[in-house]
């Protein structure tokens, strides 16, 4: 299994009454990223509010998506979690239902030390087979992971094969690449650095762009691999502004905003997070008009 | 009920096993934070692992020490939740089971603004009559609240009433201080910054510190009081390399492990963080010798 | 020759025509201070425009300095020059007229390596039997030492002898003065930290703000040197507003729109510095009021 | 007069006694650069340690270059002064030398707010006709300028016309592209980033690498042209690890040790800088061998 291209990511839409999984919309969004021609569903990453679910929805969801995908791509499962007993635990249910690959980060109320980290990814490696991706998302789990620690558990960690960077800084890209001999691959995990981090040799971009602007990515993506330089940057600046507001905006809250706007109700996200306020709305209709997505 | 003083932070001592709490050794450490002279206790703080407790463990962590304490001191529980759903839950357990305090800090995934900030402490505040410390950690949660945030909260959230800042930026008390016009009680969080927060007015200090130097924390409280201000500097000092480490060496694996080398096996911290590696250990030796609690 | 205290910070009025300096007026600032109770005058520092003048201009502020105060307190001369030739020129210059001590700092085009920053304040010393202070300020001059450095330059270079600290950070002067074992003596450059470093063992204060507001600088170190603490805290909270006003505004800008506000007109800073906006001279006239120094 | 392509630095050759410039020398340099296919020459940057020069050195290197060059290329003069009444002063010289360009940027004592810098550069404006390009460097400067300020700047000052940014974040340069709907030429000054940038659609790359390895970088400005993002992606990860050693060593130290080990004395950089030290000089050795310039 080798995974490349578009990597999609869900939201989790909650039920009326804002607890539980409402499993018909999931597929609903499953299915869009499918028709967004992503070339695999990670479930359960920030997109998906995975840090706010029960153990139960997280279940749900995990086991739902593996299901309704039905091998159409490969499935992600997103695993961040603070005690490394309960990433292992998780580790085996996805490996039980049938996942691809875990997405797995390190996630602190303490700052870890590197010996804790490796520790940390080395049990969740002997507890599955599954191909682990090495995440590093300081702004969101509180760690900061360089380049050369995590192809030295790359080098070490048997199930540690491929990276995710969404730091937004191109350095740790080229570090990547050129510390590693191109040969372990990375995912940028930055929607408005796609560009350059594909021009630097990046597998692939996992976005939750898909979920609301259709295939738009993968033209992106498929431009750079063509060496269609020029295609590309136009590509990306069409989508530029689009990708810029939903991470600062807030991944979960724009992306069920943008659904809302489409006329698929998702519904909000899980408090303490807010839904969109009016003004923000009000730019992503614009800036999904102007893509010709609403 | 108006805190003041020493706050003493328990750690949590786990069964030989790793798992569950070891209700006689969290009791010892109760009572070792009591005979320190503490003016409260606050379990279920950064010290506690709360982060890493199991909902249960959590719960029994926090119901055992208001039993335990049997109103020697007032007893403060923490709550740094990711859902302001769980959020709320743990704050009507303290009430129920007869604490005296939340301290309640938001925990981040997603970076908050300020309206979901608000929302979730206003939905903690509906929800028990207990007073809310609101505490600012973001090297911990993540999330960092400016001094005006707070005290703005403060004025318009019925049960906030008071602050606890560990930025360790003495400005944030300075702050505090000058719009609050002195009437807004303010803790300090950062160790190794205690003697300039209690000259610079805050109300007290919370420190896990007690578990292992006894009383030395109350004396330099008491010199500050006093207005004996060589006596403050000198204290201070003295305590000063351990007062650093603890916070550098992450508190819980610290902790823990200066209760080992006084003699009271307490065990590890849960994974992924680590026991302190064998140099650590000698320094905090050293340390302790050096001030007479070895 | 030992500095204790307030050490006074003039700045430099202009001619009419903005070129040369207005000497009379030089005069009026540094009588001014004395009036204020400094204990020594600091020439061209950042208060003063050192960096922003010529040649001429430099040498005028610095030998007139020293002739007008006349020994009533020591004169301490400023010196932050791009290329070591330059400092070293500059340090003769104030040996020559008469000073008492060579505050120096690195200023930086190019980020310098500590062996680059320790072989200029070696040509330094090596230049004059003038005692050298070690002064720290990343946020004007680009380049941070740390405690440890600065220490080591102490140790080991001749005249160096005592350290200035401008970060804002109070951990730095628990460093110097755990580090040193109180030896080192060493002077807060972050007017609104005053209290912490007085209270932590600062020697002195270096401040432009008794241009302004007379010896209440002045009253709070005395205050502390008493131990009376809770007098200290008072007068520091009373002046707090006005010495973070000075720094955030611009210590030049804002001394000399003060001196304005009180009738002693000494105009503008040199462009490309601005004089204060209009709003921020209603805030300073305010906060001089409340001071009663207007 | 418009410039694109590889703008190329030298660096300033001093005498054997360290004063004053070294003509021949620098002739040799220049000559270097053209013979690399530089598109334009950068007199007075950063490689050419302009700010460590006399005002009689800066003149000759000035005017000493407009004359060797000879029209061959356009000549761009750096402008970086503390005060604005000296960088008036150099951009006259530089008109009346015949100069085509000046690169102008703030130089920070104190912090300069906008309106400062603004004005700033309106009075250069006003100064001469030669086209200004807004030279945004914050880590040499101590400034940072946002894309939205400085297109301001360019919008409303009539000789300011282009930008260079050197802060390494390639989201400013996504801004100013779409901030200028594209109508703002662009330049690199981050050599590390120069495949993103010019991806990105930056109009040239201001770099002293041409000095060393020929017309690499010339190469790989042409790949991008022609839209061979394969090449250009080779060209970049073949010269990363030299690019990144520039700046991280410093332009005018690690580019004259690289002349010397390339047999064209030209001696050291001048105090406080130092030159490589051994093993940095080893490191450069093999990385100038690596790619066949030794």
């Amino acid at each position: 299994m080798k995974l490349a291209g578009i990597i999609g990511y869900p939201i989790t839409p909650f039920n009326a009454n804002g607890e539980g999984v409402d499993l018909p919309k999931l597929e609903m969004v499953i299915d869009t990223l499918i028709a967004s021609e992503v070339n695999a569903i990670a479930a359960l990453g920030s997109a998906g509010e995975a840090a706010y679910l029960s153990e139960k929805e997280w279940q749900d969801v995990a086991s739902h998506t593996v299901k309704h995908v039905q091998g159409r791509v490969p499935v992600v499962i997103g695993i961040a979690e603070l005690t490394t007993e309960q990433a292992v635990k998780r580790a085996k249910y996805a490996h039980q239902i049938g996942a691809d690959v875990i997405m797995l980060s390190p996630f602190s109320y303490y700052k870890l030390v590197e010996a804790e980290i490796y520790s940390h990814y080395q049990s969740v490696s002997d507890a599955t087979p599954l191909p682990i991706m090495v995440y590093n998302n300081p702004a969101t789990c509180g760690i900061d992971m360089s380049p050369q620690f995590m192809l030295k558990m790359i080098a070490n960690i048997k199930n540690a094969s491929m990276i995710k960077e969404s730091t937004g800084d191109i350095q740790r890209m080229h570090k990547i690449y050129k510390l590693s001999g191109a040969m372990v691959p990375f995912f940028n995990g930055c929607n408005h650095m796609a560009l350059e981090a594909l021009n630097a040799g990046a597998s692939g971009w996992c976005t939750a762009a898909p979920c609301l602007i259709a295939d738009k990515p993968k033209q992106l993506f498929d431009a750079v691999q063509k060496g269609d330089q020029n295609k590309a940057r136009e590509l990306f600046y069409q989508q530029y502004n689009f990708l810029e507001f939903i991470v600062k905006a807030g991944l979960a809250a724009a992306i069920k905003s943008g659904f809302d706007l489409q006329g698929n109700k998702v519904g909000p996200p899980r408090k303490p997070l807010l839904p969109l306020a009016m003004l923000e709305q009000e730019q992503l209709k614009d800036m999904l008009a102007t893509l010709g997505h609403i």
